[in-house]
């Protein structure tokens, strides 16, 4: 079982290798919400994720015979670059076993910080199953991604951060995966303060903890895909899932589409970036108003590291959720002139076009007309209905 | 003319107010560039630059008399957001000149705030005018981007802030546009170590600094669009112009296509988001290999509010600089199959297709021939290389 003193003994332990994050007071957020919001900025801690907390400590506690082995460990992100820098920092061999998807900027963050990569299989399961295998042969030590007190102590060294920078901090946010961060984080605060509420966030996609908590067991789910891939995690750990029993106060979920929107908002209100997971507790503050009135709020942003296409990917649909970006598909007379005066209605509406296609490939033409489809950009959901209504009114939508 | 001491006094004063930004280690960029690269994180400072320091400052500076005047300003950018948050804080009035083509976030931005926001003209120089006769009409106290004794000295608390992180920095690279931080940083750092290096940087587009100091007197040039819209200045302030004189080594400018890359680097390396002035310095390091070898470098990210659509072009075209993303025009042979076979080619390079059109509209096309464009994804410029010659190879391209 994890005990307070094993996070204030990791803090001592881990302090010279690891970055004490900023606790950010958010003020456009703040203001948007109408109460104060302080983000915990571990998308800025060394490897760009939280998880060389944890690493370091479960390296550090290892015995000199243990450390010469080396270590061993299987991931598919930030597990990985977390060890990998870990073991850097104390001169250990480490050997990263990840699935062969896993996205190429991950793959290489590994190789850069020293660690020798393996790839195999195509899922997480694969890998894991390898580097178990890889353990037995070559005596070198596992290093779990979560299920582990080490492992668990040192990312809680959040929450003693966060509450030595804001004391009174009244509610917490934190995304649950495997539980390692969750269950550390909320130990630690829920000792310092027996009165502060510990909300943990999981995506829709991936509410493991979520259907344990609910059954009061360990349970295992089909993970859909997810933007945020740092907490899609299958079966909680079975240390993880006792501790957040005891410490966490609830669990809300977040969809694919409320994530994309925090980490918009994250770029534009703050200037950082997130993954999806990193995002997914500011995405639940914005959609549980409920959880936020009129409370000093603090919320972690795990991480920073995603794929630029897929961050690509993420800014589109978050600005669809908005009401700031549409696809536009409408019908015009194939004649001259026709495709000038829709894109000077549009232009009337101060609406920015990002890109158009004008064709008679589509379905249901009549042999006089075209279709078109416009990229449009607009100021908001209102905005978005007073276009679309003019343009209905003037005949080209129905 | 500029002191030491109102740099130091303009810290005492402005401390209240303004948070005190993270010098971060980059640890990424140090690896590949081989040398200690530290940044100063402005934008992280509140309203998402530096431009606040100044604008407090000067506000601090004012007589109880002209403060109940209130301010006025004229910025397209900013220090509109600068002047209104100082504004704000202070509880003073604020009335923020605009042209009607600045970009709707930072016009909302401005109004968040709580200033007045009046929006007229098409370019700068229209709304410094109106601002100039406003002032006059209302007595109101006008609040100069740069050119001003408190402004400058504002800004140099970056200065001091740095020397105290890091006081064996050995070369600093900041951001020149008006000159106001230019100055005031240089003036701190050349203070607290004459040994030190200060390397102005301007955009190739902008470089108005750069032809004054070759031309000792201050000049005005045409300024070229440009991602740096915050350092898009046509003519240096003569106060700043002098005071950069004597403390600024050189100055050194980069392209838009280096901007770009600069500010895909903060991403992926950094987790931060930066504007194009903000990314400047970072570029310069990164071409400009000869002026930090070997030295312990500071680097000011000036701001990061950018336009989310800018932002976009922007990473598309710091990849395409990059080798990680092309538009492949090919020709096909009109039958079926064709467009398989050359997609089976892509795959087996492992280039990730991002979108795909194919057409006969294309000029010099024979009858029995189809245009494909392909817009891809790869690793660098040498797997773009090998992908090039293999479709070369394979009869695609000439």
């Amino acid at each position: 079982m994890l005990h307070f003193v094993d996070i204030t003994q990791a803090k001592e332990n881990i302090t010279p290798y690891i970055k004490e994050t900023e606790l950010l007071y958010a003020n456009r957020f703040s203001e948007q919400l109408g109460t104060d919001i302080y983000l915990k900025l571990e998308n800025l801690q060394f490897s760009g994720s939280f998880k060389i907390r944890g690493a370091i400590n479960k390296l550090l506690s290892l015995s000199d015979e243990e450390r010469r082995h080396g270590v061993i460990a299987s991931s598919a992100g930030n597990h990985a670059q977390g060890v990998a820098i870990g073991a850097k920092k104390l001169g250990l061999q480490a050997k990263i076993v990840m699935p062969k998807t896993a996205p190429l900027a991950k793959i290489q963050a590994t190789k850069r910080l020293g660690a020798e990569v393996i790839l195999t299989g195509d899922f997480y399961d694969d890998a894991y199953a390898h580097a178990k295998s890889l353990q037995i042969e070559t005596g070198m030590e596992f290093i779990h991604p979560f299920d582990d007190i080490a492992i668990m102590a040192g990312q809680g060294t959040i929450g003693l951060e966060m509450y030595t920078s804001q004391p009174d901090l009244e509610v917490v946010f934190l995304p649950i995966g495997g539980g390692g961060l969750a269950a550390g984080v909320a130990c630690a605060l829920k000792t310092l303060n027996p009165n502060i509420q510990i909300i943990g966030v999981q995506a829709d996609h991936a509410s493991s903890m979520v259907r344990s908590f609910e059954n009061g067991c360990v349970e295992s789910i089909c993970v859909q895909r997810t933007i945020a891939d740092g907490i899609a995690v299958a079966t909680p750990g079975t240390h993880t899932f006792s501790v957040c029993r005891q410490y966490i106060d609830t669990i809300v979920t977040v969809s694919e589409q409320q994530m994309a929107v925090a980490m918009i908002g994250l770029l534009e209100n703050c200037n950082l970036l997130c993954e999806g997971a990193g995002a997914a507790s500011v995405a639940a503050i914005q959609n549980y108003p409920e959880l936020i009135q009129g409370k000093k709020v603090g919320a972690i942003l795990s991480g920073g590291n995603i794929d630029i296409n897929t961050f690509e990917s993420v800014i589109q649909s978050g600005l669809k959720a908005l009401g700031r970006r549409s696809e536009l598909k409408v019908t015009v007379t194939d004649h001259p002139g026709e495709l000038a005066q829709l894109l000077s209605l549009l232009s009337s509406y101060h609406v920015n076009i990002l890109n158009i296609r004008q064709g008679r490939g589509r379905d249901n033409l009549s042999l006089y007309q075209m279709g078109v489809t416009i990229m449009i950009e607009t100021f908001d959901h209102n905005h978005k209905k007073q276009v679309y209504e003019a343009l209905t009114a003037a005949g080209y939508l129905d």
